[in-house]
């Protein structure tokens, strides 16, 4: 019996199904047959991570547990979630769930060894909650790199703004700001940028590539899940 | 509440992740929460569709009703299928669940109205199967419109290798036959083209716009998704 991937998505909708392109594309396959089965659960109704963690705003883990209650439901082995900021709540929904939930972080990690970047500073683009919960700085930080952030002016005219484009589609218009911040990164210093937040690398696709090794989340997530899918382990 | 929408997918993988993707871009949305909640059950084991109708190959049917249960169990309204084959079994999954299940021709068509070409000749792409079952001549016939579909070579030469391109991950290779099917139809008085296999968007998307209009049943059927969302009624 294939195991069958849940992913978690919907957060947003546009970097889930993006995710799901990536996970068939980076899949050896010569048929359909070949794929993975997997079940996206995309509910975009999830109150807004980065307004829980630094506005008081509504708590999502409940809709978060109700999604990882109904991939299981469907006989979902492991579940993938295509939303850097929701690992915030990464310990709180794997005590409660059986199945293994993939930690972003720790794919696009993986990520960076497979760039060849294995030691050194680090910029890492993401949303203004996951640069203050620290997500990457703890994942990062001790395995051999350090991370550089874009400063408060950049985050506020340029990254949470560009965010915001692509979750309304507009996302054409998110590259330029995107584009220019991680170029500001690698001038400090950073050897590598990381695209932590899974809007960040839809925007970053709509202009030329950057000269400069890219950690994309949302690839590395694919990777990690196909991984799971391909070993032999339940 | 929100309606969610079931995409039955899987058929194949990459064709379904397309679909989501169209989905969200064609909403109008101006944060995550605007968008549509949904459920992608995506089993690319689903034994193959023209394999069973042409070849005696395995029945897809139990795969698909099992898919459906699924959907229906996550909370799910209606239900899209971005496969045209599997429309062959429309009618039995119907009878088989209490769910509206959106048809992907009654879709097309709309969208040929959409398109301004509101009669006359239309060339069908589509698998063999699809072709033999009349999807496509018996929706649009009597609707004012007529179908010119590929010869046997060009089916076995060029569209049918092109969709398996598709599902084996080689999306660039499959624009140049396709492309050139498209226009031997138009040629032969065809008025548009509909691009009646959800692989055959994908392998046209990878090379230049085609200068005679287009149906692509992916974004017809998320059109009729979006609508079947956005509509008051239950």
């Amino acid at each position: 019996m294939s195991k069958i991937l849940g992913v978690l998505g919907g957060m947003g909708p546009l970097a889930s199904a993006h995710f799901m392109l990536r996970l068939t594309l980076l899949t050896p396959a010569d048929r359909d047959q070949d794929h993975i089965p997997s079940v996206l659960w995309s509910d975009p109704r999830v109150p807004d991570r980065t307004a829980a963690r630094l506005a008081g705003g509504e708590d999502p883990l409940p809709m978060l547990l109700r999604g990882i209650a109904g991939l299981k439901a469907a006989g979902c082995g492991a579940i993938a979630i295509p939303c850097n900021t929701a690992h915030g709540w990464h310990a709180a929904m794997q005590a409660a769930t059986d199945r293994p939930i993939l930690h972003i972080v720790d794919a696009t990690a993986a990520e960076l060894i497979r760039l060849g970047v294995a030691a050194g500073p680090i910029g890492v683009m993401g949303t203004a909650a996951t640069l203050a919960m620290r997500l990457y700085q703890q994942g990062l930080e001790g395995r051999g790199w350090s991370c550089l952030m874009p400063d408060a002016t950049e985050m506020a005219q340029q990254v949470t703004p560009a965010i915001a484009l692509v979750k309304a589609n507009r996302v054409a218009e998110a590259y330029a700001p995107l584009a220019e911040v991680a170029q500001r990164l690698v001038m400090r210093g950073a050897r590598a940028v990381v695209l932590g937040c899974t809007e960040i690398p839809l925007g970053m696709a709509a202009g030329p590539a950057l000269p400069f090794p890219v950690a994309d989340s949302i690839d590395a997530l694919a990777r990690a899940a196909i991984g799971w899918a391909r070993s032999p382990s339940c």
